[in-house]
């Protein structure tokens, strides 16, 4: 995805970012994160009204909570950096006149949000125009967060404890936990297909992960995401929180994941390389 | 299951506790559960050394954990209640000389534990010799506990907050939301069959929930969890925790759940009696 494809200078203006301008956006992310926790919070396991924005064409619920807590990120952002774009799954892209784009989602997990369950998570990234360079994976009801950027992937628990992560080495497959949010709904035959194949290969496979797999493979608990269909503000902040921390994230055919689509996680650089093969035998 | 098919006087043994007594024993279990979970939270996102009971047969994670909270358990129990027998699946079925059994698992969904996941908890329900009457789900690590006994399921947050709990109403298939652990590893190949086409006919399909998901459906958050392969300690904890929530648990043919196997749990009766339909239907 090339968000600000008019704007010439984008690895010049990336190449100015300083350690301490990054540790502000960083900053203002997470400022963002605890507004958005603020908005959701009281509506998790509330009887609520499940919007179906694909009609009779499939099931994608969008609660109140998720609308509310974008326009409330959007309108903070345009009051401190106005002249950055805005990229959101409820409201749009709106561009800017920089090339760094916010690429946020409120509720990542909507199916989990909807059963109870505490695996949504809040997603927030800024990407300078060519990837994201900061990423923010926030999860208010167990007040969790994971924090990348400057070359650190940061854990920070409700009690204040704070850990700096490392993904675990697993080299083979035959090793590897698996995880990915559901076998049906995201996959198409052919790529049930090949996820089966994967699953059969692997130590374990859980499903229903979501976003907060990738901050527990950044943590070293899990070795391998397979997923499709994602969208960009489905994977932006978890490209940072996975790569800083030792992981690798791309699509299944090996290049850049930001743009969503079929994505493949690993904790070990050396599985990657495995688990590549694997699909690239399959098509 | 006849826990205790020597001894004859159960329903008259069963018949004499009063509230008063079924209040002390939900205490205890109360304090059997906070036991646990101190046993079990240090090792909970710790490297562990998982031990595959099954060999080659099969995976079934075991941790230290687990094994370490079942004897702690049980000594307690010993202390407190001699008379009273224990069922475990670590340490197997001490049987005592009076018809009550104590059926415990500290570690419920040992996978989820193991991926870094929240999803497992502590299950604790103690059998009179015919059924389960109280029963105790325990998550230490979002400090939540469901416990049930004397006609009502209370929900305990980690600030102290309860809330007495009432399933939701849902009469149609099409209308609920279905949850199970894994549509592989538990069910047999005409089980995902019948699985599955209850999932198409589902509004949405959840995996990953583990017991986690009964305590969300006595919450009003899930419709309808279908499962199979179940030992008595996987839903005797949560059979009570259900019921008293306005639910019902059979298995898929309609009979007693408490000895495992296939589990059908509803939070409508309604949806229940729909759901027996179709499984018969398939068999």
């Amino acid at each position: 995805m090339t968000l600000n494809g008019g704007v010439k200078t984008l690895e010049g203006m990336t190449a100015t970012l300083g350690v301490a301008e990054i540790s502000d956006l960083t900053g203002f992310a997470e400022e963002l994160a605890d507004l958005s926790g603020k908005t959701i919070l009281p509506h998790f396991r509330e009887t609520i009204l499940v919007h179906n924005k694909l009609g009779d064409h499939g099931f994608d619920p969008v609660t109140e909570a998720d609308r509310e807590a974008e326009r409330v990120i959007r309108s903070r952002i345009k009051l401190r950096y106005p002249a950055h774009g805005v990229m959101g799954e409820e409201h749009g892209h709106e561009r800017g006149i920089s090339p760094f784009t916010w690429i946020v989602d409120p509720i990542d997990g909507t199916r989990a949000f909807m059963c109870g369950m505490a695996q949504w998570g809040t997603l927030i990234a800024l990407n300078d125009g060519q990837r994201p360079i900061l990423g923010v994976l926030d999860q208010p009801f167990m007040r969790e967060r994971w924090v990348a950027s400057n070359g650190h992937t940061r854990f920070h628990r409700a009690h204040g404890e704070t850990q700096t992560l490392k993904t675990r080495r697993c080299e083979n497959l035959k090793d590897a936990v698996l995880s990915t949010t559901s076998p049906v709904g995201y996959f198409d035959a052919a790529e049930q297909r090949v996820f089966w194949d994967l699953s059969a290969r692997a130590r374990l496979t859980r499903f229903g992960g979501d976003c907060y797999a990738y901050g527990l493979l950044a943590m070293g608990f899990i070795d391998l995401i397979v997923e499709a269909a994602l969208q960009p503000w489905d994977i932006q902040a978890l490209i940072p929180i996975v790569e800083n921390a030792g992981g690798i994230v791309t699509t299944w055919a090996g290049g850049p994941a930001q743009d969503g689509g079929r994505v493949v996680a690993c904790g070990d650089p050396k599985l990657h390389a495995a688990v590549l093969e694997v699909l690239a035998g399959e098509r």
